[in-house]
């Protein structure tokens, strides 16, 4: 019987919650498909900080490495909410954790459940057969390059006077660029073949070598594969405008966090995305929500991104294609049936439909 | 008899078409409240690249200085799109100009008129009441920081090889803060009296300094204000989810062009926005489109966006508000009469309705 090591990290507010939810879902498809996935957890986040002082403990590090995938949940809350540039802060470990394991290509499906597709702001014959790609850089950029603070004595205040002055590096590599692209082009062919990448070449020279290198690789090596060129301004436009006309968008970091949010808005259900964080090695699992500090510990949040999530680690990591559509086919038929949590019920949900965490990780295992 | 000097810059593409209709509204108004307009043309983007080689050309730059205020259509096209750091851009002269007429503050309302709120693609539930101001920094940030490529012998291609790196910088200093968060204040109490400041704060050195000013400004000064901190990646989500929500967005100027743009496509008629950039001095108006090249010189681009530039050059740089709420006035009486340029023509407007931009300039000069 095969057996894999899942490194478990709950985080803060929610996670904890939703993670016990994931970890379900895992045991009941490996007794299904005869599979051991043995669970670990281990700290990062805000919790990491309570108990070490750090963000992401070495431990919490080896562990990951030593593992098969990991699980993470969320990160971050009010209480460790700082601009204190000396202070750890719970997104510091997330950051950490996706450079340590070299995650740099994020892939954030982004789909509408047809059950839920009435949760959107945007009309249903605009949102109607959205189903794209986000293939977000998440190693590079303004993430990660050299940023610093300090007091100026001359200039940096009103009328010359003394004050502060900051900056961030938005950097690049040739490399990096070329092997998210290729990323992206491999997403595009086992799709509709299309790759739009978002750039802002009219003003940023990280763009115009993004451009120049994205344009090298498909000539070179995927022609086969339809590349529009779309200013980020542009982007933010035409995702709001025409979303069901994207298949993968490639693009930078930060736009990638912004065009992401974004395009996960534009379904209405949030809480139904997941991610996947792929590098060379070991990968990373995780719900494209945050860590929902207002509904902590009530147990009413929703699971299934965590649950979906999980989707993606049997498809990217163990390559259990099929185990990966039984749990897609348990959530959409939990969905169908009706059941909903708090946040993806609508005025037409009958109240003993709404149901808390646990019980719709166990209505995804019932139908399992 | 008042006289005011006006510096017409038409640029590229659908400019000149646009320009012409904002000119006849100029002079029509000018008649109407005993004001003379003298308008002189000066070349940039594109079409000053053509006659001169340089997107803002000494000359351009010095009729703007002497002028009263800017009026400006659009600049770019395909015909001067390139990747080559070297080659000028349409939009360096657009860039320039903000930077040495100082306009710091891109002040852009985002407002539906009744009688387009169909043309939305979000609900109309969702987009009813929608009237925000965003307030973004205009000569900041990545904009204007120092940028670079070179060629590194280590480490830039694949496997270490050499390969191309590239950098740009995205700077901020304490003053040019301040004053940005002093006029959305200004802006707020002149509205609902709520401001949203949008940064990233938890990735960002700038964004933790930026926050930290906004709220001390605020609490030395504006205490009156409501004012909310709002993540840009949340803030890309929150437009969609809740735009009628947000009265005063102010933000970097990165984050300014995506939301701004964002939220314009919330209206679904981006053909209707018009900006202003203000600064100490002369102040600069233009619409919040693009010089539309797929249409350009056909006659049919929408001059309302235009025309409402006129507007806001009365209100900010004139004074003249009564003169402002009647272009307003004749803008939103011809559409509710019915006329239409082809972008906000919808499949219920009869043929004959569908104006050129000529056209439709006269229409709205006929209800002054
Ligand atoms: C928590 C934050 C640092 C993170 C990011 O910006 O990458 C999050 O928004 C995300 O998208 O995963
Ligand atoms: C043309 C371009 C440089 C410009 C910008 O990014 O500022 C435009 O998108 C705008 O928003 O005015």
């Amino acid at each position: 019987k095969k057996s894999y090591k899942i490194c478990c990290l709950p985080g803060d507010c929610i996670g904890p919650e939703i993670m016990a939810e994931g970890k379900k879902v895992l045991a009941a498809v490996g007794q299904r498909f005869g599979v051991e996935f043995v669970c670990e957890d281990a700290l990062i986040g805000g919790a990491a900080i309570d108990a070490c002082g750090t963000a992401l403990p070495d431990e919490t590090l080896d562990a990951a490495r030593a593992s098969d995938a990991v699980l993470l949940a969320a990160v971050g809350g009010p209480k460790w909410d700082t601009t204190d540039p000396a202070a750890p802060r719970p997104e510091q470990g997330l950051l950490k954790i996706r450079k340590e394991l070299g995650l740099y290509t994020n892939l954030r499906p982004v789909q509408i459940f047809s059950a839920l597709s009435g949760a959107s702001t945007l009309k249903p014959e605009v949102i109607d057969g959205v189903d794209m790609m986000i293939v977000r850089e998440l190693t590079g950029g303004l993430y990660f390059g050299r940023r610093e603070r300090f007091y100026d004595e001359e200039g940096a205040g009103a009328d010359g006077k003394p004050g502060q002055r900051a900056y961030d590096t938005l950097e690049y590599r040739e490399y990096e660029i070329e092997r998210i692209a290729r990323q992206a082009f491999e997403a595009a062919r086992k799709r509709r073949g299309k790759v739009a990448s978002v750039d802002k070449a009219n003003v940023l020279e990280t763009s115009r070598m993004w451009r120049e290198i994205v344009h090298r690789i498909h000539d070179e090596d995927y022609a086969d594969v339809e590349l529009e060129d779309v200013l980020v301004d542009n982007a933010a436009m035409q995702l709001i405008n025409r979303p069901a006309d994207f298949d993968v968008v490639v693009t930078e970091n930060m736009f990638g966090d912004i065009l992401s949010d974004e395009a996960a808005q534009i379904t209405g259900s949030l809480g139904m995305l997941a991610s996947a964080s792929l590098g060379d090695g070991v990968a990373l699992y995780e719900p494209s929500h945050g860590s929902a500090p207002d509904i902590a510990g009530k147990g009413i949040a929703n699971p299934l991104a965590q649950i979906l999530s999980v989707e993606m680690m049997l498809r990217y990591s163990f390559d259990m294609g099929e185990a990966a559509d039984a749990i897609r086919a348990a959530v959409t038929a939990v969905l169908d049936d009706g059941l909903r949590t708090r946040d993806i019920a609508d005025a037409g949900t009958p109240e003993e439909n709404v149901l808390g965490t646990a019980a719709m990780g166990d209505a995804v295992v019932a139908r399992l």
